[in-house]
This record gives C-alpha cells, sequence and structure tokens, in this order.
C-alpha cells in the first residue's frame, strides 16, 4: 500500500473565505476529504498537512524519506521565492507532483516563475480542487512504476 | 455527449523514435488509442489531429467553434513562438487545456515560458502520456459542469 | 489604375464573433466591402485576402511584385513575432501600410512591439474598421506619388 | 459643429529647415492650413498652438475639458519621457489621436515607445503631413460618434 | 472600539542596537507604548506583536479576521521577499498599512521594491517612530469610514 | 514660526473631475484649506502652489532657500521623470516630504519609481487627502528638531 | 552513395531581386546548379527545396530521417524564431550545417541569435553562395565519418 | 567674430551654495565672467543664460539658428532625460559642446547616460570651472573651421 | 576563551544521504565533531545547531549578540533569499563567515548570488567539510585580533 | 601569390590534450600542416603564429597591413572579450575570416557572442579541424575576387 | 616642473591609416608633437608612449607613482573592458585625465561604457587631436593645484 | 612533495601602497614569505609569481601541467574579465583555488562575478593575507588525495 504525503503551503488553512473569486468556494477540508476517498480507490493512504512556515515544510519533506512513496505539494507563495523547499525536494528524492489551485500563468507576471517545478516529476495548475486529485492520480501513476 | 478536439502540435507525429530520454517510447497512435478509451468511458467522443503547420492549429481552433466543447492541446515548440495560436484559443472561447508530455520548467530557460497558458483554462505537464489522460478528465470536469 | 493587396492576418476570419469587447461586431466581409467601395472612389482596384499561415503571408507578399502597386496587411499576431513577413516585406520593396483595429499599445506588454513597422511606411492603428479605411488612403497617397 | 485642438510638441516650430530627409519641408503653417481646409469640409473647427513647452501642453489639455470635442497631438519628442502629458490625456477623457510624421518604429530604440498611445484612442505615423490629415479623420470619425 | 493588530517583522526586537546610524536609538517596547498612547486617546485598542519568522506573521494575519479592524505592519526584511505575507494581507482582506522607519527608496536597490505594497491601503517610510504614528493615524482613518 | 511650502505636481490642479475611481472627488481646494487648518493648530504657516510646469517647480523650490522651513511636495507625473526636481531637493537641503494620493505601488509599473524618494526625507502614500495631513505632521515633527 | 537534403527558407526564393546590395546578385538556381555539381564530383547526391512555411519546413525534416544521411539548412529568418525547426533537427538527430548568405553577426541585434545553432553540427555564415559550397563540404566531411 | 551661446541647465543658478563637496564653491557669475574672458581674447562674442526650464532650453536652441555659431551648453538634469533638448540640437545643427562640472561617470549610475551626447559635438567633464573654459576652447576650435 | 556559534542551514540535516555527488558522504555530526576538535586546539568553543527555519536562524543571530565572539554559517538556499538573514548580521555586528559545501558558482545561476556575502567578513566555498574547518580558522584569526 | 597570416587565439598550444571531449585529438601542428598543404594546392602561402597575449594579437594585425592579403583567426577566449582585437580587424582593413573548431552556441551563454563576427567577412564553427580548411577556403575566395 | 606620462592604448599607432572617416588623418606623432609644444608653454615635460598589451599599461601606471605628476590616458578599446587598468589609475591615485578622439556616445553601444571614467578625474572626447590637447590643459589645471 | 604554483594577478605589486583601507599594508613579499613557511611545515614547495599581463598568466597556466600539482590563483581585475584565463585552468585541469584579499561580494556590482570561480575547486575571499594562507591550506588538502 502506497503512502503519500500532501502538503498544503502558506494561507491555503484560508480556503474558502479567501479571495473566492480567484480560488473559489472550495475548503482545505473538503479537498483534503475527497484526495482521501480518491486515495481509498487507489489503494493508498494519505496524511495531510497544511504549514505557513517554509521551515516546517522543509522539515516534513526531510522527514518523508523512509516514511511516503510521493508527495503531493501545493506550495502556494513558496512557489515563487522557497528555494529551501526546493532543495528538500532534490534531496529526498521522492517522486513529487506540484498543484496550484488557480492558473498560476494567467495572474501576476511573479507568479509565473516556480522554483518548484524543475525538480518536481509534473505540475497541474489551474483546475481548482480538481488539480489535487489529477495530481495524485499522477502522482500514484508515477509511485506505481 | 461531448465532443473534444486533441491537438497535437509540431514533431509530435515523432513520438517514439526522437530523443526517447526525453519523451518516451510512447506513439502518438498509442496516445490517441488511450484517449480513445477513456473518453468512451467518460460518454464523450474525441476527435484526434497532428500538424507541424501553426497555420493548420489555427485554422482547426477558429472552426471548432460550434462542433466542439473542449479543446485538448499539447502545442509544443509553439508554445513558446505562437501568438496566433493564443488568439485563436481566446477567440473561440471554448475550454482549453493544456498539457506536455515532459516537464517544461527542467528543459531549456526559452521552454519555461508558455503564451498559451495565460489563455488555457489550465496545464497539465511532466508525466509522459499521462499527461494526455489527466488534461482529457481535467476538460471533462470544465466541459460538464 | 493602382492596384492593392490587402492582407488579413491570423484569427481575422473570426472578426464579429471574437472577443466583441476588444474588437467590435464588424466582421471581415464588412471591411472588405468598404475597402472596395473606397477604392473604387479613388480609381484603384484591390485584391482582399485572409490567412492564418504565416508561410502564406510571405508566399503573397512574395509574388506581390510587379502585380500590385501598395500593399495593405493587418498582420494580427504575426505583427509581434514573424521576422519572415518582416524579411518579405523589405524584400519586395512594395509600399506597405501595417493597421490595427485595436489600440496594440494598450494591450499586454507583448503587443507594444511589432516586427513589421520598422520596414512598413507607417503605421495606423486603434480605430477600429477606420484604421482600414485610413491606412487605404495614407497607401493611395504614397503609391500615387 | 465640433471642435478639435490640435496640438504640435517641442521642435515642431522648426519644421521645413529641420533634418529635412527625416521630416520633409513641409512646414507647420502648411500643415495647420491643410487641417483647417479639411476641417471646414467636414464642419468642424480647429485651433492649432505649437510649443516647446511640457508644463504648457499639460495646460493646454487640462484647460481643453468643456471647449473641445477631440485633441489632434504630435507628443514629438514628449512622447517618449512625459508621464505629465498622459496623465492629462487620461484626466480630462476627450478622445485624443496621436500622429507622428516619420515612422517612429524605423528610428532609434528609444522612439519605439510611446508614453501617450496606451491612453490615446489610436495612433497614426510615418506619412508625414498626411498623418495629420488621417489623424484628423480618425478623430472626427471618433468624435461623431 | 476599533481593534487594531500592529505587527513588527524581523530583526525589529534588535531596534536600539542595531545600526543607531540607520535605525535610531528609539526601541520597539517605545514605539510600542507611544502607539498605545495614541490608540488611546483615538479611542481605539492595539495588540502588538514581534516576529522574526514569515510563517508566524502568515498565521497572525490569517487568525486576525473578525478579530482586528485595521493591521499596522512593517514587514521589514520580509517587505521585500515575502510572497506569503502579501498573500495572507490579501487574503484576509482588512485595512493594512506598511510602515519603515528608514527612507527605504534611499538604500540598497533590492530594498526599493516592496511585494507588500501593491496590496496594502497605503505606506508611511522614513520617519523613524514617527512613521507607526501617522500610519497608525492613516490606519484609523480608513477604519473609521 | 515654521513655514512650509506645499507644491502640487502636474494635472492637480483637476482633482476632483480627474479619474474620481483612483484620486477620489477631492479638490485642491479643499485639501489646502485642510492643510491651513492642521498648519494653524501647530504654529505654522503655509504657502500652497501647484504648477504643470518642471522648471517652474524647480524654480520654487531653488528660491525657498531661506524662506521655508519645510517642502511638502505631491510630485505627481514628475515623480517617475524628473532629475531636475530631485537635484532641486538635493541643492536647497530643505527637509521635504514627498506625498501621493493613491498607492503608487498598486498602479502601473513605471509608477513604482520615484526619482525624489532618495533625496526626500520620507514618503506617505495612497490615503487620499490623509497622505498630505500625515505628510505636513511628519514634516513638522521633522523641522520641530 | 550520400544523399543529402538542402532546405532554402523563406524568401529565398526572391533571391537575386531582393535586397542586393545585402543578398547579392546570386539566384537560388544557381545556388543549385553550384551544390550539385560540387555534389557529383563527391560522389554524392542532393535534393534542393525552398519553403516559406515553418510548418513544411518541420515536415520536411521529419520525413528525412532514413531517406538522408545530412541537412545542409539556411533558417533564413525561421533561424531567429522557429523553436519548431530546432526540434525538428533534434528528433531526427541526422547531421546538420546550418548556412547564411549575409553576416548574419553584422546585421540588427535579433538576427544575432540563432535558435537552430545549438543543434546544428555547425554553421558557416557571410560568404554568400560559398557559405552553401563550404556548408555541404562541412556536411560530406561529417557524413562521411 | 564668432558668436557662442552659452547655456547653464536647471540649478545651476544655486551654484556656490549647492552640494559644495560635489560642485565646489564657484558660483554661475563668475563661470560666465571667466568664460568672457576667454571668449576676449579668442575674439569671440558670448551669450549667457540660465534656464530651469526644458521648454525654455529647447525655445533658445530654436532661435540660435542664424544667430549664433556654436553653442556650450551644460544641460544637467537634462542630461539624462530631455529627448526634447536633444531633438533641437539636432534639428538646428549648430556645433554644440555639452559640459559637466562634475564627472558625471562616478555619480549615480542613472547619470552615466546622457540623451545629448550622441548628438553633440563632443564633451567635457568633471573638471569643475574648468569644463567649460575647455568646452568653449573646443567649441571655438570647431566652429573656427 | 573565545566562543563561536556554528549555525547549519536548511536540508543540512540531510547530509551524507542528499546528492551524494553534489555534496559527498559527510554528515553534519562530522562536520560538528571535527569543528570541536579543531576549536580545542585553538583554546575556543563551539556551539553547533541546524535549522530549516529563517525566523530560527534570525532568532539565533539576534541573541548571540554578547553570547558570541563570531558567527561561523552555511545559509544553504537562504543564501539566495534572505535579507532578514542579512539583516541579522548586520545588526549584531559579529564577525561572521560564510561557507558552502559545494562550489556554488559551478551550480545553477540562481545560486550564483549570496546576499549574506555583502555583510559577512569573508567566504570560504567549495572545499566540502574543509570549507567549514578553514572557515573556523579565518573566524579565529579575525576574532583573535 | 596570395599571403595568408593565420592567427591562433589563447590555449589553442594546448590541443590535444586540453579537454578531448570538447575540441578532438588534433595538435595545433597538424592543422597548421594541413593548412599550409592547402594552401599549397591553391598557390597561396600562409604564415601561423600562436599567442595568449591579447597585445600581441593587436600587434600582428596592425602589422599585417601590406604583408598579408587575408587574416585566419580563431579568437578563442578573446573573440567574446576582446575589443582590441576587433578594432585592429577594423582598422587594416584586411580580409578577415573567424573560425571555431567548437560549436560556440552550444556551449555556456557568454560565447555565443562574438565581438569579433561584426568586423569580420564571415565565420565558420563547430567543424573542428575543417573549420579551419573551410575559412582558408573561404578566406581565398575573398581575396582572390 | 610638472612630469606628465602620456599613454596611448591599443591600435593608436594605426592612427593615420585607420578608418579616417571615423578618426581623422592626424598621426600618433603629430600629436605626441603637438603635446610637447604645449606642455613646454606650461614648463612641463611630457614622456608619451603607445601599447596595444594591457598588461605593459598596466606596468606603466604602476611604476609611475613617484615619478610623474599625472597621467594623460586615451585607454582606446580597454576604455570598456579593463578592469586591470582601472584599478591600476585607482592604486597610483596620480591625478589621471581620460581622452578620446572620437565620441564614444554617438558609436557602437559598448563603447558608450567606460570603466576608466569612474576612478578618473575626469574625461574630454569627440574633438580629435583637440581632446588631447585640452585633456594635457585640464590635467596641468588640476596638477598645479 | 607536492609543487604549488602561486599566481599573483594584475596590481598585486603594488600592495602595502595600494589603497590601504580596501587592501590593507601587507606586501606581496610578506604574502610569498607566508605562504612559503605554510608550505614547509607541509612538506609541500611553492612558485610564486606575479604578472599584469593577462596573456603571461595564460602561459603560465598552460605551462604548469606536468610541473605542479595545484594552483593558487588571485586572479584580482582578472577575475572579472578573463575567459582566457578561465579557458587555461579548465584545459590544464590541475587542481586550482582562487583567493581574493578583499571581500568582492561587498564592494562595486561588477567585481561579484568571477569568471575563474566556475571552473575552479573552490574560492576564499575577505580574510587579506589569510586568505592566500587558507587557500594554500585547501589546495594542499585537494591534491592530497
Amino acid at each position: 500500500m502506497k503512502k503519500i504525503l500532501v502538503i498544503h503551503g502558506p494561507n491555503l488553512n484560508l480556503l474558502g473565505s479567501r479571495e473566492v473569486d480567484v480560488y473559489g468556494k472550495v475548503t482545505i477540508d473538503e479537498i483534503n476529504a475527497d484526495l482521501k476517498k480518491l486515495a481509498k480507490t487507489r489503494k493508498a493512504s494519505i496524511d495531510t498537512v497544511q504549514s505557513n512556515h517554509e521551515g516546517e515544510i522543509v522539515d516534513l519533506i526531510g522527514k518523508a524519506k523512509g516514511k511516503f512513496d510521493g508527495i503531493l505539494i501545493n506550495p502556494a507563495a513558496y512557489t515563487h521565492t522557497s528555494v529551501a523547499i526546493r532543495d528538500a525536494v532534490s534531496a529526498v528524492n521522492i517522486p513529487t507532483v506540484e498543484v496550484h489551485l488557480s492558473n498560476i500563468y494567467s495572474r501576476e507576471e511573479f507568479r509565473h516563475t516556480s522554483l518548484i517545478a524543475p525538480v518536481a516529476a509534473g505540475q497541474v495548475s489551474g483546475f481548482g480542487k480538481a488539480s489535487y486529485l489529477l495530481g495524485l492520480e499522477a502522482l500514484l501513476g508515477l509511485v506505481g512504476k
């Protein structure tokens, strides 16, 4: 049975109330519930965590080695600024899929660049909650190989 | 029954023989077959086309209006250079999903920018053949709304 | 009697339905009709063509030598990306006027640069259908010299 | 009867003697005379003014509110450096057309950018005296709506 | 009675000893005391907090929703690097005023850009302790509307 | 009794009618009246002037030496283009505070850079009329030292 | 016997009449004749084609696999804009030599960058017709290895 | 007898009191007196003028045609921002020498670029008052030819 | 007896397992042991700490004032992104030496810039574990002065 | 009989031992021998020289005037940094061909720019020893005209 | 009696024959003769040297300490590339004046930047031989203080 | 017994007198003496050389092959401009350590980039004479492996 670590980055705890025109009304709990349901049908288990702290996310990834088979991460704001999370992903060498609720390429210029993408296996962006579910499918595909 | 147009951009006809270390051994026929199978299970139909001609792709998108409910496109090299395809996508206003076999963000600098992404609904990249299948799922999700 | 070649670039076949807030409701047929009417009053004849293909536009310009006295072109998306059309205009050395329906300088950054403008005689932009009519007047002024 | 304010920017008082290879032999008086003649045939009146002073041009535009129906401006050198004239045009919200005698896009790099264009209705450049006449026609078209 | 959250960013705990030529001799306790005094005269209450942790500041802003009417923040070093704090300010949609002790525009190039400013209501910089007091006045003006 | 020179830059004479969504409905006369009222309570006197002319503003600052104790300036459009005003501020060495009605950092890219800020004592932006009043308070604080 | 595909890019059909000061009076037929003569002395055969269409050139290269031992290409305007041709050259993995009639490095800035060069074996530029002949010699040298 | 127009740009009226560490204690009157003395020994006459107004300087240069044989200009702040003064110098086609009191190349980055230099005959910078005197000598050398 | 604080930045806890081709097989415990051994021979004492949290590192440096005579820091990923750590180093004004295991100048472009270096006393990079030992020697040399 | 000067730039004395994967095993003596053989068949004579000194290469080119009919140069590292060699080539006005062993366009970014190319007649790069031989043929073609 | 070292940089030995349209017909010997004549009238002595070698120029400047009172240098091509000459000028701390025959600001972009200017006392450019003579006057003025 | 070549770059012969505030009072002879002493204790021998000539340094490195086991180099000004020295270091493939007396990262922008660093084993900067000694220790560590 494959184990997946799902990491929600900064401010995603505010989903549902935050800028509804950009992110929609879905909450983080609904996303987690749907991810769990999907994991179950695929005979996988998932752990979910949300953190606003770059260092905490680095800690989590560092400790994932040997405990998890894949990482599904929405790095949110840290997508564009965190070399530390990038290095953590490189260091642990666990298949990692990056997801975004919104289409980051149709927003401000500074959101068009992801420091994480070059070291992730792949990226899904723009489909709201579905980005997570498609990302999990992609990840299970990679992990199952 | 939803109708989807699948567009494969330049050089994708060479898949399977071309740079196997980057794109894998999968062929365009296998991708099309798998997309059709998936479409069938979702009660959708798909038309597939491959073209090396920017103008032809613009023609196809322009004529899709009223005939197709969604577009799944791998613009390949034109991702980075075609304002014309971008304008076509904007013009027809049909939900469009952009997919890439490879992780374009871990390749040459000039492949990190997509002219299509800002007008697409979303993007899936890096998962080989699975990018197409996940992209189709995402598109059907959007179209079904 | 002066002969003018009118070239409509990519996606202009979609005028009238396409992004009405940017381009207005006018269709390419109406523009052509009005251009013909104006040409008639000026004792000139015009040929009109629309193409989504960069290569086709290059072909047309290359063959215009000796057949046409002037070229009126709305290069649309190719304005910003086509060195080939620029080179064709330079090569045939026929007076060429560049027109745009919308004010390209109040749109996205990448639309502020025209590869064609430096080799055209002049440019008219921002007046909708009137850009074409003013451009034709300007061209006839140049050609008549 | 529509009233139009024509503003000639810096150094245009020197037209006819100044760099004849770039600007031709036409003088500002001839341009003004032709503009008046054209205005007359269109049942419009025009006031013309030339100034080398950025502040004076800003003053003129600011006072145009309620007195003029449209502004025809050749901002000359201030095209590329004056945020103040741009802000004046935005502020008074009178239809404004920008004209240039020469093709600014085939000259030095720093002349390729217009600070005024994004807030003008449209732009005509490269046709010598005819740029003004076409610009006036365009403006009367806008104002008459 | 309006409630204001005052956030002091990284290294501001060192005020008074740190680079006295840039920041002066004032301490964070003196600033807080003066802010409280001012708040009192305006019938407002303030909570003050200092943190060197980007994530902690994001937490604080996220939790401010419903508890505070306004945020007064000196993001210090995070001004120039934190998309996460910017997103938090956008997300909670509470009027936020950004303050700086020193004139950030007369310091190193990289301090001239604020990621926070575009989503803040306004900014006060360069007046030492007075920047905070003026910022609080500005904020109370906004909040009282 | 401290004497303050208040300078309103280009187009601020149009306040109240100009782009109300950006600048609000306040007029320059109301701002001046409120500044005078505030000055009175602080035992200071103010002179106010508005000019659209860069050179005039340079003249005014140059002549302020020995006559005024502080300068409150909203350089408006000249904020981003005038080295001459910057040099005047440097030259007279009178404490100068820069104010802006709107938050210049949430507007067009070219408005994010102030040539004046590096030589001003500080800056207040984004609070409408209150920017001026806070700026005057800040200035009186500096001048009173 | 080695087989070589010679591809002439956009506007090269106009050689001889086009901008004689830049490209000289040689025609494409003369170049092809000389290339054939040279090929004959080297016991090689050549096929020549000219196209203004980026997509057609991509088609040609894609189909060259297994039919040709080497490609001699003057990508002309597409040198600077075509990622699709670059990808085609990479994909077929046939030794490819890039040639230019003029010295592209002494012309406009945008002609100094070749998207094709990094994936070609080598480049010859600046020698007019001789660029092609030297390029063919270089190619036969590579292919014969 | 040659006639020379000497133009002192913005803020130079403040010389002697302004930033003495950068510009020294010399006043504009002393410079003018020394220039006149030198002119006398060379059988030339000079007119001197100082202005803070860009438009006024443009006026002066425009009217110099036919009245003066050469122009000696210290454009000061307008060196870096005025296309209008550059165009005036080009337009009148009178030999023009640019001088600077300070070494503009050892000051702020934005002072390293002169818009005037490319159209001036030459430039002298860094020698305080002597820059003017050497510049006048250079100019008389050019004019006397 | 001199007291030195040794700070290991993000992901350095993973040393030995992480990307062995870049960082080698040495572990953080081995580095600390060797540093302690070296310190002992120099009559110095060292405290070592590893943290993935930018804020924690800022805390540590802020509290080092008065307790430590020097700081030896490998800021790892934060080298390139943390203005906060830079400001902390500036603020406490304790001699600080920056070390890197790998040669950051032969890695990705974004690793070539250090925000810390300009405020550190010096830098040692590229020698694996030896970078730390040489850095400690350098630091003791500075501190002993 | 035409006389050609062949200049080998810095580090080319190390050919054969130096980075064999980039430059191959050929030595400078073999290249010179082959060039001499080719020259003989063309009734030309060549002098060859290798130097690591920029100044020496400038000396050699300066003295070539009147002694040599053409220059064949591999400027190696000085390709990218030497304005002095560029100026020497311009100054003597002898036909000059630039050659490179490797394809400089597929190496580091800084090797993509040649300061020499704009003043050379043409360039041959990427064919190892054959670059020299083809370059000599090209040069003899030019010189013989 | 003041002693001045005059350094002519690379390719200046070719003056008179080299690009006469840019540099005129004057030779280095004539310049030296005129400099000596001028020096004599000023009771100064000069040593002149020309070198194409950056290192030699660095040697000369380094040895000038204690032997010369001033340096007059035309760094020619090294103006734009030599940090070594810049450092030599800084190191010896002898008043140094930079001269150029041509107006470097009206030539290629890369000639607009001088690495030497920021450490020189001042610069004279554009007056042909007179640049040297004016530069010597300027230098004697500085040295005599 | 290991043999080390120590290369001092341009202007380092002036150490001790040159800009004492940047480089300190140490002379090159003292550095060499200390390096020899250290080498002796490590059973290594060193040869030292200083040169202001880029070409000479390239010669030295090229000839070091087979004679020296390591190179310790302070490239000084050539750090930022010499591709030739970089290529020499790459070519000979002898372990090379780069040292700098001053902290190049806290000086002018153009000193922040080293062309040598990417091909050196590592770098030590900022510790004055100690940079050399630490660099030698690092080099002996590498060479001894």
